[in-house]
């Protein structure tokens, strides 16, 4: 490997990650920078309601005044262009969860025109949409289907990542648009409940949908001892089933997070039963922070990956996709 | 018939209505007077959320006030004894939906505090708890399990009567308190989603439960050209399986409302996609109105029943199983 050839490749690629949901501040968005990421979709609901949602948003509004030099929102994929254009990071507002529409479908109108590009239909567990992959899913229920439609006309996409076989496979089915896994992991490299299965793969791919892979240790085959080229690895695993033009990285960098964040994220509604346990997380090594990102891009190339192939899954898939998804 | 000694009977019965969602106002007090009323379960929230059904209780609070003369609020069975001796209708607020409950399982004893006393688990269509009879039903959420777990705890009784058989079954067998239908109709007379088979009838008052049988016409086998004959007929269907000790009244009369607001019922959320169409309701001859109760005990012993059937059937029943779920 070349270092200069791949920090070159690097920069003159378009870096998209699927999933942040980071501690959300200045540090951060340097963080980013200096990772050489264009655009990024971040998390600002989870088991929060509208109105909490809401006040997230404003959060972030006012990051975007205060890191106006780094940071800027995305609405179409121009928006990502122009990113990378000016050396700033796009960032895409998404939810992990369609509890924040709550019982309105007029709601998911309101999120688009807020900056909401991509929304999970569920978080773990049951909402009015359908159900989370940690417990038995009874599939999209008929809200959800108005939903999933609803999401079609606005131009949001259906993230599935956190979301039930049963559910998943039936918003494929349902959706007119292409839908995603934002940040998965195959099963086959390693048995988990947040793991998709082969066949999971295969379908969602076949009906013109998108896979993000992610690199969160917990779910990776070495755990908390994987490098950047078990992610890599873990990558081409998903390639090899879906093919290269329907794959990206999200990640889901947590960086900044305490252990409160990770116990409000794995109890229902953030604070009810507990649903599972990741242990420690330790980013794999050579990607442990969001400045690591160059490393991605040269362990692709030392594992042998042509620059075409690096620049499709580091960001130019997401792009065509969410081109696809919102219009414009 | 001895009119004489249906009157005396009845006044002399404790009588209670386990479903009522009427237009409350002066008028519809009064004819609960007529009908010599002693307590009822009067909805309070169908698909309102948390602030929007405190906003209902509060209303309903000053109907207490402005009403003292004819109606209290019912917390415990000695509050219903008590109506009765003062010649009130007691009230205790229920809910039709757990949407009030929204993602909160500390709301269920706010609630408790502010005099609910009997929640529908779903109505009609999915919530966070389950799912009601409209569409596929997945079961009880595991959010559901610890919202029964915490009703069981402060004394708010599960009602099933809208909610789906998955649902329906797995709360029967989560609760460690009796649950209830409160207002349903037997699928043996009509064939209808709302309506409850032979073996759900069998299974709930097995395993401790209650059914209050509604008049509902659209659900009776002659509809809208039922009489209160027909619904003494399908009572005595229910007891006939159930026993006449688990056995009580549910009226589910929705007088004085509009044809908006069975509108709003009959659309998942009050206003998305449409659930069912109940046609022209027209309450069984006989039994129009909560002020002509006396004629449903006339009835009763038109049709033979003892008066001690009566009794418990009218409202005894009903105490009882309170005062399990209740404590007291």
């Amino acid at each position: 490997m070349n270092t200069d050839q791949a920090l070159a490749l690097h920069e003159s690629s378009i870096i998209f990650d699927g999933l942040v949901i980071a501690k959300w501040n200045r540090d951060l968005f340097e963080d980013m920078a200096k990772g050489g990421l264009t655009a990024a979709n971040c998390t600002v609901s989870v088991w929060e309601g509208f109105k909490d949602t809401i006040d997230n948003i404003t959060e972030f509004n006012q990051f975007f005044c205060d890191n106006s030099d780094l940071i800027m929102p995305v609405h179409t994929t121009a928006d990502i262009a122009k990113a990378k254009e000016q050396g700033k990071t796009g960032i895409i507002l998404g939810f992990q969860n369609a509890n924040a529409f709550e019982d309105k479908i007029g709601y998911v109108e309101i999120f688009k025109k807020l900056g909401v590009g991509i929304v999970q239909m569920a978080y773990n567990t049951q909402n009015l949409v359908g159900t989370g992959c940690y417990e038995r899913d009874g599939g999209l229920s008929g809200f959800g289907l108005e939903i999933v439609a609803e999401m079609n006309r606005v131009g949001i996409m259906c993230d599935l990542s956190h979301v039930g076989p049963k559910t998943s496979e039936e918003v494929i089915l349902a959706s007119t648009k292409p839908v995603c896994y934002s940040h998965c992991l195959p099963f086959g490299l390693k048995e988990h409940p947040r793991n998709k299965k082969d066949e999971e793969l295969r379908f969602i791919a076949e009906h013109g949908g998108f896979i993000g892979v992610t690199m969160f240790a917990p779910f990776l085959k070495n755990g908390i001892d994987s490098t950047v080229d078990d992610y890599v690895e873990a990558i081409d695993y998903v390639v090899n089933i879906a093919g290269e033009d329907c794959v990206g990285i999200g990640t889901d960098f947590t960086q900044g997070h305490d252990q409160a964040f990770f116990d409000m994220l794995t109890h229902d509604k953030g604070y009810a039963r507990n649903l599972t346990n990741f242990g420690t997380i330790i980013n794999p090594e050579g990607i442990r922070t969001l400045g690591e990102f160059p490393n991605l891009t040269a362990t692709m190339l030392k594992h042998g990956w042509s620059e075409s192939k690096i620049k499709k899954i580091m960001g130019e898939n997401w792009v065509r996709v969410l081109k696809d998804v919102w219009g414009e």
